[in-house]
């Protein structure tokens, strides 16, 4: 596993990094692929949405539980998009708005700058829309109606 | 990066596997997570899909363009999910039956058996569902619509 380009976003902190996408609408920010791998952008145009694998970088370690941003009570990290995990792989679904050569022109990135990418992948209705799927724990977190909690609250620091 | 688990399926060769969840939906198979993570399973049981990344370890190097088992045409690799990709993570979302202990029960597998696991994540339709999404080329592939081409066609052996 190497990086095969690098996020850049005006979040340059982790504190007030909003905690996913669908929190961050108005986040604009680019996808740098790297030269070598840009012919593999081809095609990329045609989809509103794209699928972000990346390095969470900024953490070390992991906790088997952990309280997340949205709750008060601890949960299994692999109940959580926590970024403290055994592999540190975050992902995330973005709205692509353009490509110019290797850049990808974002928007809906909750993702912090200088982010090193793993993978790209198209966000296919037919494969990734579950429309049927209930929500677990997050149903009822006392964050998830309280937009102050859709961000990184620094309990991580930098 | 490490595998915290092994996927188990009927699947024992490339071809032949589902390509995609949505065309395996009678499936199914079980997810071990090594017994030293199995805390970090706390509360998965209330989610009724999850996200698994996981390593393509039957296949080997990469193509910047390939064809899809659904088209005809090479496609730049980020605008696919074939496994041949510069870090072969794969992504799927699937349904979780149960859990026992450390094993989880999954239907809507589209995995190799034996598929070393990376991680686990809930899928939260608060942060996946994007019911807006286009899908580039698939929306008019030639195999969109044929299931007999839903499956590995086995050009890449085992």
């Amino acid at each position: 596993m190497r990086p095969i380009g690098v996020i850049r976003t005006d979040f340059r902190e982790m504190k007030e990094t909003p905690i996913q996408s669908s929190a961050a609408k108005d986040a604009r920010g680019t996808v740098e692929v790297f030269a070598e791998f840009a012919d593999g952008l081809s095609d990329v145009e045609g989809f509103s949405h794209l699928i972000l694998l990346y390095v969470f970088d900024r953490t070390q370690g992991f906790e088997l539980r952990t309280t997340p941003y949205m709750d008060d009570h601890p949960r299994g990290v692999f109940a959580t998009r926590a970024p403290r995990r055994p592999n540190p792989i975050g992902m995330t679904v973005v709205r692509l708005l353009g490509r110019r050569r290797n850049l990808l022109d974002i928007a809906e990135l909750d993702i912090i700058d200088r982010t090193p990418l793993l993978d790209i992948k198209p966000y296919v209705p037919d494969f990734d829309l579950r429309t049927e799927a209930t929500s677990g724990w997050i149903a009822h977190a006392p964050g998830r109606s309280d937009p102050r909690r859709w961000k990184d609250d620094g309990r991580f620091g930098e």
